[in-house]
């Protein structure tokens, strides 16, 4: 049996209106919180559970409302100079991806200060403020992973900072903050799911729980992901968010591929979003496989329950039209890319012609 | 979908030797180590790999290797009164269950102190000394779970004590301790996990997750169960030493129901091994599961691939020659385990009349 090891630490807390029915585990975490959000939270209701939950535990609360999509390290540092002037002891993370990585960078920048250039040399230490997480989109899988993905200005892409302290302490999941969540952003943020129980499967790193894990999800994911740009029910939203959660799990032990490592070019220099800068790679990339004969394809289809064709058809109708980005772009992309830290991590070992392929793949030729 | 909360904090550490290789990893547990075990953890290698990287790790350790099966009270007090005249700051379980469970109790009573009458009467705070687990037995899952199961003289009975705190901090997994494990342990050993993966889909508080982790855990270990009785390679070993861990992992989520209730009268008063106990009590159950048409009997059965005659006849062939008991005393069983917790946590709902069958039908009568 492969070496490995497993560490998810993050207590998840799942069900309708869990915010304010397990709102007293927010009372562990400090007593100041830095509530760390988007403008788009205030409006489906998290926001407020979260602010009625900590107000019944008599704890104080500031709210830093500025994360914008893709996260800047000055966004970062707003946050961080916020939290020090409230004398906040721990963040709760209200939002998406952007709010969440924006939340863990804040929580450990607080306790661990870089300069602009060290942001991104890694070696941090296993120490971050307390934090809790309330997603409320399905996608990132950010609430049980040590990552936070910042848009890095000087390397012309996004780059994760990571530590095992950046694993929240509590997330809670509810799909009703949903209910009212724009259908792109519901297909986009599927989309980013599915990459991340797909790409955990095709990792180097992959183990025997990253898969099993990376299974389960894609069993009640790919059903869903289908349906993603009709009406969910609050329920399918709950196995949604419940599906996302578990590729998360699966990127926190495996992590990411040359999907994600080829999609950063597509959101730094295009503002293509995230979750669909990797659905537009994965069609290609699964091509790939089936011409490498990787293993892992075989699981990931019977997971699914579908053909190579099949899962194609559907990333298809999801991306509906294609961006048009010339040729020339998408090749300085391909070698941007060979240089990325996610391209030796893929089962499938791309070669530049061939990510070179599967960028030309995911766009029509202009 | 359902509400749930899904915890399990435990670092696991897979590998060939990878007490040696990850030794590393025991400095962060503190200066000064209690190693818990018994007589026969001395011979298998494990202790001495444990003792080993505390050594290259500059700290140092106190061995109280006094542990029988089924620890009472009074041996945890011993542990207890090693650890404090030691001055040790953290406890390393290096055996079976029973090493593994007193561990997690002289953990949680050196820092909670409780009178012979409290020590079952729950409500511990989460505090415990940090520790490291190192199972050499492939069943009990104790590792990953925040349960220690103790002898309960005053209720006759086995009883387990539990708070968050008694996750461990780290748990090493490595098949090479039980290459000489005799047939009997390992078979015993064998349907405890398999009992736990079952209980866990039987129980009422199984959640998506736990039922996940029960049905991987049984995928990979109800064929390997069949081979207990033989030689196993030690690629094998290592394998059923995953399942039961992901057997543990399920357990801690769900926790167990009326067969480990039912099974404790065996151990009490018969001193049938713990494993082997629910192995007597499984058929029996699962026969009534059919009778009262239990949807998970499908999926448990799905996840073996094999059907209820074929699973009770692996079970009647690993468990041989039953122990004679009279049926009076069954019937005692049968009414002590009507008070035991674990009965309302089966969704199969056993009736009394129910449970005194299931005790009747794993024995001959006599």
């Amino acid at each position: 049996m492969q070496a490995f090891t497993y560490y998810m630490p993050t207590r998840v807390i799942c069900g309708r209106d869990c915010v304010l029915s397990r709102g007293a585990l927010f009372a562990e975490l400090g007593r100041s919180a830095l509530i760390v959000t988007g403008k788009s939270s205030a409006k489906n209701g998290a926001l407020a559970d979260v602010l009625s939950a900590l107000e019944a535990n008599g704890q104080t609360a500031t709210v830093f409302d500025r994360v914008t999509p893709n996260p800047t390290v000055a966004c970062v540092r707003e946050g961080v100079a916020l939290l020090q002037a409230a004398g906040a002891d721990f963040v709760v993370a209200v939002g998406g991806g952007s709010p969440m990585d924006a939340a863990k960078a804040i929580a450990t920048l607080a306790v661990q200060p870089r300069s602009d250039e060290e942001v991104f040399a890694g070696g941090y230490e296993a120490r971050a403020l307390p934090m809790a997480h309330v997603p409320t989109t399905a996608g990132t899988g950010s609430e049980v992973t040590p990552y936070a993905i910042l848009t890095n200005d000087a390397g012309q892409t996004k780059t994760s900072i990571t530590s095992s302290a950046m694993f929240p302490r509590l997330a809670f999941l509810d799909g009703k903050y949903m209910a009212h969540l724009p259908v792109s952003s519901t297909v986009n943020t599927a989309l980013d799911a599915f990459s991340h129980a797909v790409e955990g499967m095709l990792s180097r790193n992959a183990t025997p729980m990253s898969d099993a894990l990376a299974k389960e999800s894609l069993r009640i994911l790919y059903p869903l992901l289908q349906k993603t740009a009709g009406e969910l029910t609050i329920d399918e939203r709950d196995e949604l968010l419940y599906a996302s959660m578990l590729a998360g799990m699966t990127i926190a032990q495996s992590g990411t591929t040359a999907v994600h490592g080829m999609g950063y070019s597509l959101t730094y220099f295009y503002g293509i979003d995230h979750g669909r800068a990797n659905g537009l790679l994965l069609g290609g990339t699964l091509r790939l496989c089936e011409k490498k004969k990787v293993p892992a394809l075989e699981e990931i289809l019977s997971a699914c329950s579908d053909t190579l064709d099949g899962v194609c058809a559907t990333l298809d109708a999801l991306l509906g039209q294609r961006e048009s980005i010339p040729r020339a772009r998408l090749e300085e992309f391909a070698v941007r890319a060979m240089s990325n830290k996610n391209i030796k991590k893929s089962a499938y070992e791309p070669t530049a012609e061939e990510v070179k392929t599967i960028f030309f793949s995911a766009f029509p030729a202009s």
